[in-house]
């Protein structure tokens, strides 16, 4: 077993160290090869998830629940959140019954700002347009298990970068790791806030060039009526198609987060070819979350 | 402990020989006189269920907890089936997240087409107006152990048989086991292809004769509009009522898949009456998906 | 361990004897200071919510979780109840696939009528605008827990008296143990009913008085319209402002059973101020509920 480390909350990747995003890294590939651990005591996790969710929200069950911790269901629909109370009054109200590691996604931006101070950790499983830490790490996870080493490496981002909470923080911290980065797609959906990341490029060529194709989710749920473009021609201009596909380099992945809008961002076919690493990323997601867990239940003492 | 089966999926009852029909309900019958088994690892079950259900959801959150399995929620509203995500890519997510066994509901008939290579067992909750063979299993477990044979036993089905997708499997399965499969009900409810199952007869003089009356549910959500006449007359014309339960041979028990519609299918007070196996059905149906999860996991090398 | 009692249901606190009370609070409080038990078989509970609830219904599933019990998740909105299955018939199936404790809210009054021979125990959480006996117990623990006593305590019970189900719980029962209890609030929300277990006063002069100032909440959702004030006025006319705050006596608490409308019944920053016992209740609440299963079990010969 690797040295482990401890936290507190994770809420972005931006306040980890590079020594930090290597450990969890590291962990998280131990956990994949079978390691696990023995907690101290009783410990309770709970998801509060106010968007819905299928993969991250079950990809943390699943992590809580193979590191032997307990898990208390929420469900915003069916809460008191419908008497009014508050996001504070919840994680308030869950903390008091015992309730230590809570895994929030809520569609305000740093919604997590006022809850910092209660006897409880936070992870961030989605904020609004901001970060999806964890999202982060199941990507960089992927990427060091298909290269060893991010130095070098020419990643694509491609899509809906401005509205994405992946796009920024991939984008961010990948160039501290050593990668260079490439984006693309419809310039609305750029922002040039991202020119401090990496270099904007043309969607046939960047594709030709890069090891690591990652294509963003079109959001339709966050941008209904300012898409100037229907599926198909998204799909022409911008997507992964059969014929792009086949001009990528050998040896490169393709990555997406899911859920895939199939024909859209890419093509149907492709979800699971043999150079997609889509499913490889969500296999990794639970590892990354034990390994974020156990470092938060080494803060905690249960550990 | 008798000798147990194994195997990859359960889909319908059809696919099961006789023998292995005999040796799930021989295992639900230990499983249901204490005998239980300890997993060689971990092993998680989701339950996917895309319509309505207490029932058989909840008990195979029964049988997997009672076998020591881990249970992963999943529920279709807040996951990202809302953003568009089918069926295919919700299965192969909550596969990559380490779920091994899945049992879905689903209103399509046959949805499992399609999902039959990813690395998962699927056990069919139900599937449009296609099979539910772990009610068939409960109700053959049921009827064996009250008679300890189907060989030469009358069973009549009664009411909704066209759009039941319990009455085929019923009445296939239970022809092939031995048993004489008598009909009644309203016309227009009635198919000809179960023609080769049984014969079709008058509501009365069926009751007179069976030794199971098995009563199918009005599945109001079904086919609301084309119901040509109100719940009293249907009780009256085709309902058990008292009248009609006085006429039951001594020893013939009834049975009925439940939710029950009181006053409908059968009068109110019959529903606990004492030849009602309808609570036994809901109990044996735990047990015998006990056997049927066991077999599978056999089939895994969990067991 | 202090000795404890059994328990086949509970529905209302009035049932209880002044000693099941101490008895139950002690063992509560033994629970908070790290006793547990171990169960001899495996046991199931579930919790049937009909109406909204955070705290209730996850210190519930807390407890049952730190018992060590299983929990069958429940969800109305995709259960039977949709096919028009009856709580009488959900409880006959819940306990037909082997729940053996239940806990239920359900909005109508006394649900459980006709419910108490079916073989499951019921614990009530909240009966229409009855009874909620674990909300009443958790709030005497914490009242013990500070004064050691209730002989000669003053307690306040302040707000929307007439339609509150703790209200009418508290105050009999308090009076039974030897406190004082006083009423105040707006006149229509008062019932003259409430004249055999206390006194009802000013909203100032109680502040003043009380050793305990228990807050009810207003529920919006279940008198819209009949208000005849906004949430400024409540708050200025019957609240716990700053300003009354300041008037109540050294050693006095105050309380309320959440989820609190901030600024209406009591000043915001009043919910987590040093003389709260808010976020306690919430702590106790776990306890109590350990304390009310442990019963229940020994009841079920399961400890």
């Amino acid at each position: 077993m690797s040295e482990t480390m401890t936290m507190k909350h994770l809420l972005s990747v931006e306040a980890l160290t590079i020594d930090e995003i290597h450990a969890l890294i590291r962990r998280a590939k131990e956990f994949k090869h079978g390691e696990n651990v023995t907690l101290k005591r009783q410990v309770f996790a709970s998801n509060l998830f106010f968007e819905n969710s299928t993969r991250t929200h079950r990809s943390f069950e699943m992590a809580q629940k193979k590191l032997g911790m307990g898990v208390i269901q929420f469900e915003p629909s069916t809460s008191s959140v419908n008497k009014g109370e508050t996001l504070y009054d919840t994680v308030l109200t869950m903390a008091a019954i015992g309730v230590e590691v809570m895994v929030i996604r809520h569609p305000q931006d740093e919604y997590y700002a006022d809850l910092l101070h209660l006897p409880v950790s936070i992870i961030n499983g989605g904020d609004g347009r901001g970060q999806h830490p964890t999202q982060c790490l199941l990507d960089l996870m992927t990427i060091h298990e298909e290269f060893g080493t991010f130095e070098g490496l020419k990643v694509a981002i491609l899509g809906d970068i401005r509205y994405s909470r992946v796009a920024r923080s991939n984008a961010m911290v990948l160039k501290r790791l050593g990668a260079t980065v490439l984006f693309a797609g419809p310039e609305f959906w750029y922002d040039e806030a991202f020119d401090a990341f990496g270099t904007r490029v043309d969607v046939d060529e960047v594709i030709k060039e890069a090891d690591v194709v990652m294509l963003l989710r079109v959001q339709h749920e966050r941008h209904a009526g300012d898409e100037s473009f229907s599926k198909e021609s998204y799909h022409a201009q911008y997507g992964l198609t059969n014929k792009r596909w086949k001009t990528m380099k050998p040896g490169a992945i393709l990555m997406h987060p899911a859920p895939v809008n199939r024909d859209v961002e890419l093509a149907d076919a492709l979800v699971e070819a043999k150079n997609s690493r889509i499913v490889r990323q969500m296999e990794n997601g639970v590892f990354i979350r034990m390994a974020v867990l156990e470092a938060i239940l080494k803060g905690r003492g249960v550990l």
